[in-house]
């Protein structure tokens, strides 16, 4: 069977740990890595603060995942402490990375252009191209700061900015393809929705056929709408290809309903929304 | 100055992991612990694996919190380990606790007198009385799993289900008097929208109003809305009192602004949402 990539998310900024802002860059992440057949092992947030990211940047490589994301923390300000973070980590010096230099100085000069007017490069614009020794800049196709790229012992270290719109267009343009290229799996889930039926029941029903079928992940949700009860359940499964997949999902499924309906239950599979 | 009580969320599922929901129980979570003067230092995300628990716990008691709060994993099913990984990470035993189990016969009881059957208490149900010995339950005023509390070496540890409505419930009736009653700060927080200023050139600005304002956090966000860029700034602060907190955004609004529109920038005052 082939190994997944396993990969950590660390979102990095005060705004997620206030509650002012709900964590989607996270989630889209995690969504869009599962998709490629990779497996995120862990997603941690903390504040904007060289030592927390430092000592949180060497637990996560203690723990050997193929690629480690930060997000967050790229810009110009103050608090934009991922990269000194990093270097300081992997004990690597911060310098003003030539590449970096001139994506950040292409964006100012059209950026100025556009405004009728020359924009110097400031100590806090040259701070988005100084990057830890050895990283390389990723073009950042909405926004200025760069994303960085970094190789240190078998670990892919990725740095993304947090505003959305660029983390995306970094991944989508630059980090799916290393992904794709790396990832041998497929990735597939189906939904299905358990009526007249206890969670508590439904246990040892759900540990008997996942104790046939150890490479179908199920969860079961208990649901209330309009005051009816039923209980969500979602299978998933990462394979070699889409066809072992549907096998797999579907011999679980048909093995859940028949214990389902021996207890008086009813299944109905969940058509999937994209 | 008094010190803000630190709180590390653990949120446990795969269902995180893979990107199907969004963490909004560590969002609100979050936002309720600063409203009520504390401080999240972190939140981490990892699978329903009784290893990942433990030692993710263990991780969590060195960096010395007040508080350490679960989510997840509390039900009767096969993934749900998050009392397991606790007990372990404590070489604590897991044993039926007899307060936990009244909990759990009288919510099937009163279940059964609805549905005009009996109810038995199956090992799967039991499971939900099954607790690190030492922890006391806390009564679920919505659903089925009490949470658990545990006080080890300074660090208070407080287990909730996943179900928001379970887990906000908890929360608000048993864990919110305990934080008030311990915290002894306030928390305070306010918005400005900034025009025609560029983030790069905002950044001396904030690191000066900051180097006079320590206690004020100040985090910006570039945004942009119908082709129009701004940048939103998020000022807040924690306080003895509400009064305290009032002078000190003002002082620091005030300096902000004079910087700004010095620098030919606009700024806007956000009014408060709820």
């Amino acid at each position: 069977m082939v190994e997944q990539l396993k990969f950590e998310i660390l979102t990095i900024g005060n705004e997620l740990l206030i509650g002012k802002i709900l964590n989607t860059n996270a989630y889209w992440l995690s969504k869009r890595i599962t998709s490629l057949g990779g497996r995120v092992t862990r997603i941690i947030t903390i504040e904007d603060n060289v030592n927390e990211i430092s000592s949180t940047i060497r637990d996560c490589l203690a723990r050997k995942p193929d690629f480690i994301i930060t997000v967050g923390g790229l810009g110009p300000t103050f608090d934009d402490k991922t990269l000194e973070g990093v270097a300081h980590a992997l004990n690597l010096r911060l310098e003003v990375n030539k590449e970096a230099l001139d994506m950040v100085r292409m964006k100012y000069e059209s950026l100025g252009r556009i405004r009728g007017e020359k924009i110097e490069l400031t100590p806090a614009r040259i701070k988005m191209a100084t990057l830890p020794e050895k990283a390389k800049p990723i073009k950042n196709p909405v926004g200025t700061a760069p994303g960085v790229l970094l190789e240190v012992s078998g670990v892919t270290i990725i740095c993304l900015p947090g505003v959305p719109e660029e983390m995306k267009a970094i991944f989508e343009e630059h980090i799916s393809p290393i992904i794709r290229e790396r990832s041998k799996l497929v990735f597939y889930e189906k939904s299905l929705r358990l009526e007249n039926i206890y969670e508590s029941d439904l246990a040892p029903i759900i540990d008997q056929v996942l104790s046939i079928n150890p490479r179908v992940y199920i969860k079961s949700h208990p649901k209330r709408e309009e005051g009816i009860s039923y209980i969500e359940l979602h299978l998933s499964t990462s394979n070699e290809s889409l066809e072992e997949c549907l096998r797999l999902i579907d011999v679980t499924v048909s093995e859940i309903k028949k214990r389902v309906v021996e207890r008086g239950g009813k299944v109905i599979e969940i058509p999937a929304k994209e």
